[in-house]
């Protein structure tokens, strides 16, 4: 394969995602070993699951498939060598990380988003809160005031409406979701198909 | 590990399901490799799906996870080289077929499932049809009337609304899923997991 670049992947993701913490955790690594491009992509599963009658996470809805998420999410992570603590409150709102994201140069959001997903899924801190996104924030060596005033402005709301907007179009129903080209890939469990479809449709 | 005798994995399935396909057409070949004892134990998520307010699967429910299911199942497939037909109806209805492997020894059970399901999803073949049902067993060598009567009998009938009651207790919401001791496993994803905690929990 060397010397043929690879197809982008683009990674969709919503904070209050419990399967995207190991997934945003583990994916720039994995696709810089492939050597594929990897996009960011946060958008919000909340307006998606309006539209299918849902008002909460499926996984508070229906009990069974939640308890077992919690166990499978457990064990997923001990695999992965990630530290996990069951949050307090579940879902937490993500919008403002989300905004967040969206005011962040590309290049900065690997470490920023997985950084955050630590603070919601292995440190149980509220990630709706101004002063925690600040605080995550200012340990980056971000700047703090600067990406706080871009998240409130009307054109990133307006982004990341468009980018729910977009994922809606794609067929995105859950998160995290992998795009590549015209190919889906739903879930934690499908990086290495993502990765590998984008290698070979180079 | 040599000389440890791994711990059972049941594996609970339901013939409507699709990527129950890929999973029963695989886990017997797994198991072996691993050496792991395996139990096979068909039961029905219609009265599952009924209690959770489904009346279809979610997969006609909620179209964009059906369109993406589609998808992904195809995809599943050409990966395991397994012969892959979307059936002109879905779901059929397995109820029959449940019985007839409820009514069939346990040693004869890999190879029946394994061909009914591809049946359905190879050959877009009508499962709930006794005759398909009867030529599949008769292809196998079966006793045609005798496993059709025993399906019938009202031991049969018991014992298979006895398994999907204890599927329920288990905490089981969906097919495929793997029993190992007091840990579940959901999809054909977690199956090489599911292999793995019965080598460790030996």
């Amino acid at each position: 394969m060397s010397g043929r670049v690879a197809a982008t992947v683009e990674i969709w993701f919503e904070f209050a995602s419990t399967y995207s913490y190991p997934a945003l955790s583990r994916i720039a690594a994995a696709a810089a070993a492939a050597r594929v491009p990897l996009r960011f992509k946060p958008f919000l599963l909340g307006p998606i699951f309006a539209s299918q009658g849902w008002k909460d996470s499926p996984f508070n809805i229906y009990p069974a498939k939640g308890r077992y998420m919690w166990r499978d999410l457990e064990r997923s992570c001990v695999r992965l060598g990630l530290p996990f603590k069951k949050p307090s409150v579940f879902p937490r709102n993500g919008l403002a990380a989300a905004r967040i994201t969206v005011a962040t140069d590309e290049a900065a959001r690997p470490e920023l988003v997985s950084r955050i997903y630590r603070a919601n899924f292995a440190e149980d801190r509220d990630i709706a809160s101004r002063e925690v996104l600040a605080s995550i924030l200012a340990e980056l060596g971000h700047d703090v005031e600067g990406t706080l005033a871009r998240a409130d402005s009307p054109a990133v709301k307006d982004a990341l409406r468009a980018e729910t907007e977009r994922a809606i179009a794609l067929g995105i129903f859950g998160a995290p979701s992998l795009v590549v080209g015209s190919e889906l890939f739903w879930g934690n469990d499908r990086i290495e198909d993502a990765l590998e479809w984008a290698q070979r449709t180079a």
